[in-house]
């Protein structure tokens, strides 16, 4: 997605550690006119797909999800991070191992909101090493709904978590694929 | 806001402990098309104020932030807890009690995304002892901004917050306000 691309471009930064800071205008703060515009791309791509739920997980991505749901009509469900005493009791729950804050956490949906007659689109702001994509597909199969696929806005496609998910045979759609970057040169789509 | 009144009425639920329960519409699975009509009144009753930028704090008031951000045509900057390796160095940062989860975390705000001629209401999900609010509020004195206001989608009027933050000088507009509730007899609003 140009749109995207161009803005990464414009306001992106790329720092040591393979770190693109988008922070400006995606998952700090956030361009909600532009998340309008993915969502439309998303809705556009998978139209007729039948997407009854938004799956996404915080904090970064619920802003994204819900400008983006719109353009679906349906709701968003986020799953949560560790334990909450507002969530005790039936949750479908697994771990995801943070690359990012080298450690392991439990992310959780209640089941309540995932149903086997849910048609889910997951949607996040970032694909690098797909531990987090992984576990929210891991939460789909448990609910036994169907996975229509996954929309992300920034894949870091030198990282393995793209190629990953695809090979398990989840349809991927991501709006800026980021082939290389360095401080020096910036950013390189493919 | 009658709209969200009749929603809380209808699929809220009052737990033990003064828990009221809006997950299956509010803060776990999120009604975007009610989010829409929330910011819609939220932008009526702040018409003229000239708001620039949306603050609100994760996870949970992201969504409602970033839908009731279109109404306004602000963006939305949330406010991070704990620490980031993304955020390091220049933040405005404070102290918030959870009274929920019995303890203390820091809040933070990127310096570069408030700023001293932002004109800034903050949005978010409920409002009880008043602790997040008042945290928010400081990161908007820390950076002299504006303060323009407060949006809260459900005060618990029964509970302090909202009188202190209204004492303070600071325009709070709550959509749907608790005056009393109970497992046996429901939600009685203001």
């Amino acid at each position: 997605m140009k749109l995207l691309e161009d803005r990464i471009r414009r306001d992106g930064t790329v720092e040591d550690g393979d770190v693109l800071k988008v922070d400006s205008f995606l998952n700090h703060q956030m361009d909600v006119e532009l998340f309008a515009q993915m969502g439309e791309e998303w809705a556009r791509l998978y139209a007729g797909e039948g997407v009854s739920k938004i799956l996404t997980i915080e904090a970064s991505g619920i802003g994204i999800a819900c400008i983006a749901a719109q353009a679906f009509q349906a709701p968003v469900v986020f799953a949560k991070k560790g334990r909450s005493k507002n969530l005790a009791g039936d949750v479908y729950t697994t771990q995801v191992e943070s690359f990012t804050h080298g450690r392991v956490y439990d992310i959780m949906v209640s089941k309540r909101f995932l149903l086997p007659t849910d048609r889910v689109l997951i949607l996040d702001d970032f694909l690098a090493n797909g531990a987090a994509l992984q576990g929210l597909i891991r939460l789909v199969e448990q609910a036994g709904a169907t996975l229509v696929g996954a929309g992300v806005a920034v894949e870091k496609a030198f990282q393995p978590g793209g190629a990953l998910i695809r090979s398990m045979g989840v349809r991927v759609e991501s709006l800026a694929r980021v082939k290389s970057m360095s401080p020096e040169g910036g950013v390189q789509f493919c």
